[in-house]
């Protein structure tokens, strides 16, 4: 059942290596279930590689590691576990959950104990972090639960090619790893992998197909539910759920309905039972997601009705499934007139969703980028994760580096994240992580593909660990994040120069995703990136375009007045204290100020340093950084694998060329608008 | 042989009507020859739709007309025939040379006489224009000799459908009329009605396929050859030769020879057995064009050789046959760095081509687009048109409205290329016409595809048919040929208000060239455009691109600093007086002035306003004269074709939203930059 990725494919964060520690050992797995035989595959595995042994039943020889369900302790197996049972019930009396799991050691055995088999499964992949760890001394049992329930990826995949978009909508990663030119992958080894991968670090669910749902993908909804089903069976051993991106108008597109409106009779009879014949070929999946009226998509507006009709429409079609509807909050008017700046684009969102609160049926999941508008280096927090107290919102991530870099820069995102995810509303101190724990959960992205390192730039698979992770447990530190990452894929300890190697990958990619703010948009003011294809610089490329995405740049200044007093107000739609700090200019963080306002050139940071000059100083400081990572990395040939080590080197020298592509644009435009001259007398050009 | 348009296609200049005042007369055809007999069916069809009667023998009733070979003459027929040689002979004692004719009219007998057959049938499309008028007063016979021998249409058009530039490359006409995905089309109809009208208006020779020579189109010079044939069976009758864009790696792509080196035995040899198959199998080719060493194209440069090494080893190959190179001088550096203000794309075709003047064959003809830089709607007339006494110089045109308005815009380019033919050199009078007519002659890249209309806009067929009279006759008159082509084209004595008609088309075309201009890129500066696609606004667009096309505004000023004093010295490949106009930004033309100079918004113009007024004012003004052409073309419905009346409001409509969207970029870009606000008042954003 369980295999190695395909010879061909790099192994990612669960190389051989990683298994040694429990594969060298003598090892008990206790209970039944689809999963548990999941955990039971995986460590045989590991024993024929490493030299130990696996067994079932409670014969044989004393065991160094016991992982068992909980249920069945007590039917036989050593006195350890039963240890380990009792002071779990004494240190926590709560039920370990759906996927929790609890970690002891008693005397010379380590107990992993789960309520659930998919609680073994994430159990193993926590042994699998600690390596020889999970085998010193004693210890009492230690819960793990995961913060969200819901921990989900998202595939732009594309069935058919598309004419623009290609195989997968803003992907950088080769092409699908689920379709291929119209036709499921014939790669199903590529898939399970994948699932295994993803178990690993913690997701459990994920959408298959693109939320743009053209002709092909629609169907995948009635007469293609095989090619879904198929993707299913793959992650189903890994405790993963399989999600579709549906389109509002099926239907009037797959049944020939006269109408898609949601409060029709015949509508809500044709969901029903297309969702009940869904449920029947896969029974355990996950839910629709659905992006409507939205970039051209379909959606309720065209029958008078609003989101939460739509929303509660296939929420209604699940509920008994027990099935959820993600519903993107991604709305906004795409055919914006650049002249009028009282449209302002980052209400949008806010604007469309906070007045539905409370109507939403409970499986409705409210999915909401991160940021107001639309995954940036650098945005405020979206208000609307805080603005629907009555509403499931999951938060909306982007790993695939559409505006960072498209993984041909290094740009290590869990720094991003985990800021977002820390930022906290108010006085409460409820935090972003806190409001997706209620139950919608995280999304991200995805950023894989059929490339050979999955990513592209292999060092982007720390985004896709990270996520996962971040999932799980929101308080990770991104430094710890990235020490688990590097010791499961570069296994340092068996390199040259182990130091090196964690302080290297430490150095290039810490503080990666700051330097990539450094040499593009600065000060949160978004956007500046080539039309179409978002890679490399245009500062004025989306500025008369009709999509909302301003910086109003003139010989004066620059930035976005969403103040309140003199601009959109979208700084209203924060609570306090959020509103009181965007609104002034004088207490607005650095980072964001040209997000919500707009300054002269003069403007003194709070860094000390006028607008203008931050605007030349980073930029020369964000292409010294990579520079620097380019020197940095060339000593680690030989201490990571060479096909590794020379992508690597190929994107680090194109990510050099584009940075200082960024440099040069940005000070040029600047330069020649503002007319000020660098203090440092720095070529502008 | 001959035969209408396809019946969905518009009949262009060559409507039933206009045959009228032939086909109701008895006519006699006197003279042997396939040209000949294209003539005789022609006149032939006319009678038969006009009640009229032709004959090739001298018994009958007397003849109205009489169309006849010099040779023919005396070998019977009306006496009016032998009267018009006579005074012929008497007025013009030189002969009528390949395509000329002499049109004299005796008592009540029109006579056309011509040397050769294909003369005969210039002639015979000359009767149709003039209509009844050539059957009116007697007069002596009236020569007519084309300026240039040479007058070529060149085709963008693809084989294979290419995944960026379509199936005919800066096409926007639809698909090609003689490939359609990756196979000639089957409607050969099509192609033999296109031959008749391009011969009804002049054009002699046409180049099939896109200078951007891909993998399948490289084949039709040799296993696809039988593709180029049938194409030349449906011109020939119309006395136009067909001309190949073929690839200068010929000899490695399609023979498997290790080189293309123009100097190496072998590949002279492939190129001169490939000719001489060529010629075997369409015994009247015209010849190869080429685009070398620019933007990607292979040429002598790989080998260490140059221009005229490579031009002259097709020209070897061609001359046993009697074809010509058509050999490009769009030459220059497409990955120019913006950084580098020295580097000028503007000098790269003189900077390349003059110093070989002298060295390329007799049969070699440099083709040489008319600015130097690249079809925009104001440039200086390119200096390397008179910079090679010793070479054949084409001048090439853009009917294909790349940079004009995407035939969605109304753009009547007449005055454009009728003012950059009559350029003068200097003190000894020579216009760029004068060059053209020395041997290479004219040749336009075409604006016609499988569209029913077959320019897409129908406005836009004006600018081919006075292409065509253009290259027959440069002195004539913008208006004239308007005059010429509405009434073919409209026939306006036939509509219920003929005045209307045309004074309509009048107003709406005669100066819509300069209204394109006027709400475009400014007094000269040239592109601002997007990018790859070329259509609307995109002030920076190209300005941090390889492109070397830079209009370095700042908040200061505008333009590029061409001169010698200050600037990239390209002022200086033109003789004087030019080289002095020129250098000064006194004197330099107001409409010229950002192409040589970088001047400030405040400087003032000959016109007496401000550069930056300018600007406003002429957008302003470019938008109100589309309005009124709106205005004005709805008053037609009724008295032109219902099909045509309804395209041209669509694209009337387009142009409006489009220039609006110019004046509004244009003016909100500049005045963001200079600050200066409109003297009237008027709304900038």
């Amino acid at each position: 059942m369980t295999g190695p990725a395909p010879t061909d494919v790099h192994p990612a964060w669960l190389p051989s290596e990683v298994f040694r520690a429990i594969g060298s050992r003598h090892c008990l797995v206790r209970g039944a279930g689809r999963l548990v035989d999941t955990v039971f595959a995986e460590v045989e595995r590991a024993c024929a590689e490493h030299g130990g042994s696996v067994r079932r039943d409670t014969e044989g020889p004393p065991p160094a590691l016991v992982l068992a369900l909980v249920a069945a302790v007590g039917d036989g197996g050593p006195a350890e576990l039963d240890a380990a049972l009792t002071d779990l019930h004494a240190v926590d009396g709560g039920p370990l959950g759906a996927e929790g799991y609890a970690l002891a050691r008693h005397g010379e055995v380590t107990v992993l104990l789960a309520d659930q088999p998919a609680g073994l499964l994430h159990g193993l992949f926590h042994l699998i972090r600690l390596g020889e760890a999970a085998f010193g001394a004693p210890h009492a049992a230690q819960p793990h639960r995961p913060a969200m329930d819901r921990r989900m990826l998202d595939h732009w995949d594309n069935v058919d090619v598309h004419p623009v978009m290609g195989q997968v909508e803003r992907g950088y990663a080769g092409g699908s790893i689920f379709w291929h030119d119209g036709r499921p992958r014939r790669d199903r080894a590529r898939v399970r992998a994948y699932a295994r991968l993803l178990a690993a670090c913690g997701i459990n669910a994920v959408a298959v197909n693109n939320v743009n749902v053209h002709a092909t993908e629609a169907r995948l909804l009635t007469e293609r539910l095989d090619d879904v089903a198929e993707i299913a069976d793959e992650f189903r051993p890994y405790g993963i759920r399989v999600h579709l991106s549906v389109t509002f108008a099926a239907p009037v597109v797959l049944a020939g309905l006269p109408t898609a409106d949601p409060l029709d009779d015949a509508v809500r009879a044709w969901w029903a039972e297309t969702t009940r014949a869904v449920y029947a070929r896969i029974p355990d999946f996950g839910g629709y997601v659905v992006k409507a009226d939205s970039e051209g998509q379909p959606g309720p507006f065209s029958y008078g009705r609003d989101h939460a009709d739509g929303a509660n429409l296939l929420a209604e079609a699940l509920a008994p499934h027990g099935g959820v509807v993600h519903w993107r909050a991604f709305v906004y008017n795409h055919r914006q007139d650049w002249r009028d700046r009282s449209t302002d684009r980052a209400r949008a969102a806010f604007d469309h969703f906070a007045p539905l609160d409370g109507r939403f049926r409970g499986n409705v999941i409210v999915q909401v980028k991160h940021g107001p508008l639309d995954f940036q280096t650098r945005e405020p927090v979206s208000p609307v994760i805080t603005a629907m107290p009555a509403t499931l919102k999951a938060v909306e991530f982007q790993a695939t580096q559409e505006y960072t870099g498209q993984q041909r820069h290094v740009c290590y995102l869990a720094p991003w994240w985990s800021e977002v995810l820390r930022f906290g509303w108010g006085d409460d101190g409820r935090t972003v992580a806190d409001v997706a724990a209620d139950g919608g959960g995280l999304v991200a992205v995805s950023n894989v593909g059929d490339d050979p390192f999955w990513t592209g730039h292999p060092l982007a698979q720390a985004n896709l660990y990270a996520f996962g992770r971040l999932a799980w447990d929101p308080r990770l530190r991104p430094a710890e994040l990235l020490d688990e990452w590097i010791e499961l894929t570069f296994h340092p300890e068996t390199s040259a120069d182990p130091d090196l190697l964690r302080r290297t990958l430490h150095e290039i990619m810490d503080d990666s995703w700051r330097t990539y703010e450094r040499y593009t948009a600065p000060l949160g003011v978004g956007f500046m990136v080539r039309p179409g294809h978002h890679y490399g610089p245009d500062v004025d490329g989306y500025e008369y375009t009709p999509w909302g995405t301003y910086h109003f740049a003139d010989r004066d200044g620059v930035g976005v007045d969403r103040t309140r007093a003199t601009g959109t107000g979208f700084t209203a739609q924060y609570p306090r204290p959020w509103s009181r700090v965007y609104e002034s200019s004088v207490t607005c963080p650095d980072e964001l100020l040209l997000f919500f306002h707009h300054v002269p050139y003069e403007h003194v940071l709070h860094s000390g340093r006028t607008v203008i000059q931050h605007i030349y100083d980073t930029h020369f400081d964000g292409v010294a950084e990579v520079e620097a990572a380019c020197l940095r990395w060339k000593p680690l040939v030989g201490l990571v694998d060479a096909a590794v080590h020379a992508r690597v080197t190929e994107r680090l020298d194109e990510q050099l060329r584009c940075a200082r592509e960024w440099r040069d644009q940005l000070n040029a435009y600047f330069h020649r608008k503002s007319g000020v001259p660098d203090a440092y007398g720095r070529p502008l050009h």
